[in-house]
């Protein structure tokens, strides 16, 4: 028998390790590999040879980690050229796997992360190398195409509409209440923002309002609607998506767009600083509140989906089965067959076909109005966010 | 018999609603009142008769609240005149209890509300009302004196270790860490920055440091500090509170401070960028991440400890109890007898003790080098974020 390698890379999620620990489940189970090793800080680590075993750990602290937030294996955001640039770390990767009779690679992470799967897939099939590179979802960002939504996409959902709940009731308690703007992450898409839809109060949205980056937005529209809306409830429950971007496609934020990260991605931040402007600006009222909810997101765990974490496990499960026929340079995906009762089934996508592509938030799915979702995409989210693992979360 | 009336003041807790059905709880045991009323808005909604009953609500309604967060009742800012100055109001409300023949207050807030409660406490002596005035505490602050915590700050410190944990986790993947800063509320005290100490992994606080108020900041040691770990660690945890102040006693704030509420308190926000630009400045590193809670940390009724819903609730109970002894102008107060295992005792202190006064985190329990808090304070914290409701959150 040979052995395979699991690896993390990109931002991390609550659920991204219990991905790790169905790979470890399966083998268990098919005994497929002599030994599963981990890849520490993804494909910039495991190039430094930074990579132990997994096999050796307790089956308690295994179960631990499945619950455990944060990439545990460590992440990184590394680029590798293209092979037509230069194929010196394809051919560094390959010694060092080789070495370790590694003949699967798993890669759990978002489009880079297939982007770099479809690459050395590519490279290992073009020289017969024998070690395939499958991919296994994750995201908050739920960007990925070729999947009906990806782990760590429900947990975040979790959050955002359990905060969103209770910033909302928070923020209605005075007789003079104010405006409540509260921010998600969504560099590019709106599928975090759209999440809020599910905070739900006497079965109505308690969001007023909810933008998307899919949406233009118009401030003088978004002026008189929460004009009109305060004037109502003397009270607006705003939420944002950090990536809103004007109509001339512009991102709207305060904070410079200048500084790019390896895949030359923005840095966003500050959009519900500017709303609040433009309402004070406005004169509508002087009680803005701005919520951004930042890192918490997407680490969560205490409020994590039970639909996330075990489907998660499941994508890792499925990868390791999918492993036993060969598959390369490909991604494990998730359809859903029918939504009542929730039900998913697993295939194989093509990695090269995610890696930099980006699913957007359905038109469709946006009202008329532009300043909301509508219920297709409440029953959509719904399901991604049920249930609270009954585990307990981390004992370390 | 007779009727009382229970209503809510100051800013929203998890909890605080907990402590109503605490009263309704013992009048269904007690049978002290024939109708408890409830009063929307506090003080400021009472004097415009705005008063529902709540006897009428379904049981299941009732046991839903004990665990909704924020002021279902609603709550208000109001700060009555000093009767030397106006007995007006002072006279109006007395006339809208009578008519309701009402013979009990409850007042549900912090030190605000207890001098609310002294001053309608003392005129109602002064002038043989036969209505007394009982404060029970509540505030995420944890700041009043005579009780040895406040019912509101348990599920705020758990909320905040809570996030500790899962931040420095999510901070912790990449090859080059960073600096992380997470800005806690806490005006004038440090409780709930130094909850952040309840955040543990493999025994240790995972907070590399943690500022109070009650310490003057001294930026150089900051800086010294700060860069030897980073120097050491590759990264930094850091954890400092809204009310931080610099050596000459002054706010460290990027907002403006003088915008005044009707109690003459300042409006915080913006330290832990302050220390980001001391950082940046420094040239310790340019990876420098801020995160401020924010008002989830009073409302996160999600992570709340079961610890503190129960004494919020208890603390409800207790004041019914004290009521049927007549007693008037006091607040129920929190002893705690054992902390291994973990006891209270209830009793009652002057609200006009209480009113107006702070307690500050003790100087004792922060480290020699004033960035830190020590190990009492871990066990002070402890038994208080405790736990998880088993009960649904709320169903609405």
């Amino acid at each position: 028998m040979s052995n395979c390698i699991v690896a993390q890379s990109g931002g991390p999620t609550s659920v991204i390790n219990s991905s790790v620990v169905g790979i470890i489940q399966a083998n268990k189970d098919l005994k497929i590999f002599d030994n599963i090793y981990g890849g520490i800080n993804g494909i910039e680590g495991i190039l430094e040879n930074q990579i132990i075993s997994l096999s050796e750990y307790d089956p308690k602290d295994i179960m631990d980690f499945k619950y455990t937030p944060s990439s545990g294996l460590g992440s990184c955001r590394y680029k590798m050229k293209d092979i037509s640039e230069s194929t010196e770390e394809y051919d560094k990767l390959t010694k060092i796997l080789n070495e370790l009779n590694i003949t699967t690679f798993f890669y759990i992470g978002g489009n880079d992360s297939m982007d770099t799967t479809a690459k050395l897939g590519k490279y290992s099939k073009d020289n017969n190398l024998g070690i395939n590179f499958i991919g296994i979802p994750k995201t908050i960002d739920n960007d990925l195409i070729c999947t009906d939504h990806t782990p760590g996409f429900g947990s975040a959902a979790k959050f955002i509409s359990t905060s969103v709940l209770e910033t909302y009731l928070d923020s209605s308690v005075y007789k003079n209440n104010g405006i409540f703007i509260l921010e998600t992450m969504g560099r590019d898409t709106g599928w975090l923002a759209a999440s809020a839809c599910a905070a739900r109060y006497f079965g109505n949205a308690v969001a007023d309002f909810i933008y998307l980056p899919e949406k233009p937005f118009n401030v003088e529209k978004f002026l008189s609607d929460v004009k009109t809306t305060f004037d109502k409830k003397n009270q607006v429950y705003i939420v944002v998506s950090e990536g809103l971007k004007d109509m001339d496609n512009n991102f709207i934020s305060t904070t410079e767009c200048s500084k790019n990260d390896n895949f030359s991605h923005h840095q966003l931040g500050g959009v519900g600083n500017v709303l609040k402007e433009h309402i004070l600006d406005a004169g509508i009222t002087s009680r803005v509140k701005v919520l951004e909810l930042g890192v918490l997101q997407r680490c969560a765990m205490h409020c994590a989906s039970t639909t996330d974490v075990e489907e998660a496990f499941r994508a890792g499960y499925e990868a390791l089965k999918y492993s036993s026929d060969g598959n390369n340079g490909c991604m494990v995906a998730i359809t859903r067959t029918t939504n009542f009762p929730y039900t998913v089934t697993y295939s194989l996508a093509e990695a090269k076909n995610v890696a930099n592509n980006v699913k957007y938030f359905p038109s469709e799915w946006i009202n008329e109005e532009g300043n909301h979702v509508t219920k297709e995409a409440y029953q959509y989210i719904k399901p991604l966010i049920d249930g609270t693992p009954k585990y307990k979360i981390f004992t370390k």
